[in-house]
């Protein structure tokens, strides 16, 4: 490894520098107009899988844009890693905001600004890195890796699963490597081990069939504005718990361990507070906030329109109300079963004389991985030797739907290893990735692939 | 009178066509890009006044849109009737379910289709034509007539009040005369005796200083259209009672009088139903609905907005939520009672995380008159000519503010005859008049003119 782990760090400045060439790619997979600029970074992708001495690089297409797979099999004895990426990136508005060009890479202070430095492009690089400087120390990978690289996770992945399912031979492997998530502070190495799923809708209520004076049909004529705010109130009691029946029945409750390892955490709620400009926390009572994000569902109303919203004042009865609402999911909840148990709810809550629809908008499965897990010892082992200081275990309140994929079409565990920070602005002006994680994330990966090659993971 | 009925007659094509010339202005009050057409209108009206023999014609402005006068001054023996009505209309939206535009006024079926066409610029238009058909045919007005039309009626006339104070010897009356309500049903002419009160509220509530990801903040950070919604469903109860505090203190009882003249309407439960596309009716338990209607308070929610309102789903957890509401008063409410009490409750409700702003956007008192009133005894006289049928006795839920601001602060009874439909549409699309009633309502107002001079009303 000595020699590994050297080139590395002879190589800091050339990594930099490809990592901008890839960076300067506006690859916005939302944007149309940006089509051939998605596509020019599936084929850097390519050449820089043949770079990292992929034996099998192939870019397939789909009905959007294409996912670049590649391959070097060592040993068919060896464990298999699929690392798993997305060389798309967001768009950029505001873009007044930013203090350089979202696709001019500038460093300040130790900082890489560009959109996609940390999401994903500089995260996937440092797997790039870490096969390719084995190849070039003339020393063999130590296991069998896999490349799975998409082109549409900033728009949901919607070719990614049917690939996946086509391709199961293909993408056949023993543990995911997937670098797309922060750690949990600065100078605090961290593996997720845990995502919430997602359900989400749309409601649309009803009662008179047009809009109606508020004067002359106000007393008799249902509100659905008010009918709507009802429901939606219903849902959580004044403990912050959710009062769908049944909601809770598949929550899988925090081990002791997960809590006494948050605990540990360098959780700084008055930093946070200030942070999102917040007064005061809130949510369910009886959990911490770091138990609240990341262990406990939610529901959440993410729209909410009805009637006149213009300037002034318009006494209008409305005849229609709308609200977008989601639900965050925790391991053992299923998605179609709280789908289900929330429509019967609503429908449940209703008075009969109002017209109510739920249209099921999309969902995902909240996942957890066993802190015993081998690959995450052999991935906790290989952090601290790359970064000189043990990780912690952290779980995230948001959702990776292809991490659920995984787990269940291809039976594979993730290993959520993120080099990013909480404060990079993934989707927000002036995007950035710290170089020191950067490097101490590519030494991380090459040390991954040499523990993983003495774990037992079959 | 014969005369002056026949000349009206022969009219019917020219009323209509300055009508809709009237129509086709779209006199917004309320969205300040249409400001010059507020202007153009009530030049209209000044023009329409002049045409009509009124000896002054006047364009007061204020510090809003302008109030335009007029008057005739015949014998100062004889009573004075001073006509009130707004030539400013409603906003459109939602402008896509009209079938035909609303400022390109089009007769369908015997109905006068167009913004404004009944609320009010058709209605007052009833009364230019009575005193100009009398002037037409030769003949002296028999009473005297004033005139006092404003532009700020559907933004809470925020310039009337302090108009009609420091003009209180211009507009100096027997009788108010005000077409802006409607007839209890089709074939049904009607004086309205009774009006509801109003006032009207923005509340403004956030959280956290900008929008977050539901995910990776959802379960620690308040949602504020949540708790909105909190708020606003906990107003009523499920008798539909409004449980702001004290709010029910000052609520006039109905008369025993009262309850069965409304029982002897001809209210037709199922075709009211019907007309509105309601499966049921609902509200405050306890009384029918035309009791409801007219003789009880009402909170209703106007409008409301938060967070992503698009098409699909976005995982947002807003910042803000703002809704917009009203409470209508029966007599004696008073709206800056009213106004105290609501604010009062609302930041009760609020939980303590949560940035709440009460904006008061306007009100007004409701209002009574008495059955006996030598003017209504009239009115009813002139009604039964023009319609040949005898007018029912109604209230109206709605709000007329001036109403009560001509009883309190000039001491002038007020005639409420509309000749409006209650499918008029008045504040949503396809806004409709009935040209018969049109018609009907011309020579109505000349029998008044008629009946007033032969009433003792001092």
């Amino acid at each position: 490894m000595k020699s590994v782990i050297e080139y590395i760090e002879k190589n800091h400045d050339r990594y930099l520098e490809e990592l901008k060439e890839f960076l300067k790619i506006p690859s916005i997979s939302t944007d149309a107009s940006h089509a051939q600029d998605v596509k020019n970074a599936a084929e850097y992708v390519g050449q820089q899988l043949q770079k990292a001495g992929m034996e099998r690089v192939e870019i397939f297409p789909t009905p959007g844009h294409p996912i670049v797979y590649g391959e070097r099999i060592t040993n068919e004895e060896k464990p298999t890693v699929l690392v798993y990426g997305h060389y798309d990136v967001q768009p950029v508005d505001p873009i007044e905001l930013w203090q350089s060009p979202p696709f001019e890479p500038t460093v300040r202070d130790g900082e890489l600004y560009a959109r996609g430095a940390a999401d994903d492009k500089g995260q996937m690089f440092i797997h790039f890195k870490s096969a390719e400087a084995y190849l070039e120390c003339g020393k063999q990978l130590p296991v069998n890796i896999k490349y799975l690289i998409e082109g549409e996770e900033e728009i949901g992945s919607p070719n990614l699963n049917s690939f996946i399912d086509s391709h199961s031979d293909l993408l056949k492997a023993d543990v995911v490597m997937v670098s797309d998530t922060t750690m949990f502070a600065r100078g605090v190495p961290s593996i997720c081990y845990g995502l919430r799923g997602l359900v989400y809708f749309q409601i649309d209520v009803s009662a008179a069939s047009t809009d109606l004076h508020s004067g002359s049909f106000g007393g008799v004529v249902a509100n659905p504005a008010f009918e709507l705010s009802t429901i939606l109130s219903t849902m959580k009691d004044d403990h912050g718990r959710i009062t769908i029946p049944r909601f809770y029945d598949d929550v899988r409750d925090l081990t002791d361990r997960e809590r006494q390892e948050f605990a540990r955490l360098p959780f700084d709620e008055e930093a946070y507070k200030k942070d999102i400009g917040v007064k005061q926390l809130s949510g369910e009572h009886g959990y911490t906030p770091l138990e609240r994000l990341w262990t406990r569902p939610t529901f959440e109303i993410n729209g909410m329109l009805s009637g006149f919203t213009g300037e002034g004042a318009k006494t209008v009865l409305p005849a229609r109300a709308m609200a977008k609402v989601s639900l965050r999911l925790v391991p053992d909840q299923q998605p179609e079963t709280i789908e289900d148990l929330f429509e019967d709810y609503v429908h449940e809550l209703a008075p009969p004389f109002l017209e109510v629809a739920v249209t099921r908008m999309h969902g995902g499965k909240p996942w957890v991985a066993s802190l015993d897990h081998p690959a995450l010892v052999a991935a906790a082992q290989a952090i601290q030797k790359g970064f000189g200081k043990k990780p912690v275990f952290q779980r995230e309140g948001g959702s990776i739907p292809v991490v659920a994929t995984f787990a269940e079409q291809l039976d594979i565990p993730s290993v959520l290893f993120g080099i990013g920070l909480p404060d990079e602005n993934a989707h927000a002006p002036n995007e950035k990735l710290d170089l020191g994680n950067f490097y101490g994330g590519i030494r991380s990966s090459a040390y991954f692939l040499d523990e993983l090659s003495r774990t037992r993971i079959r």
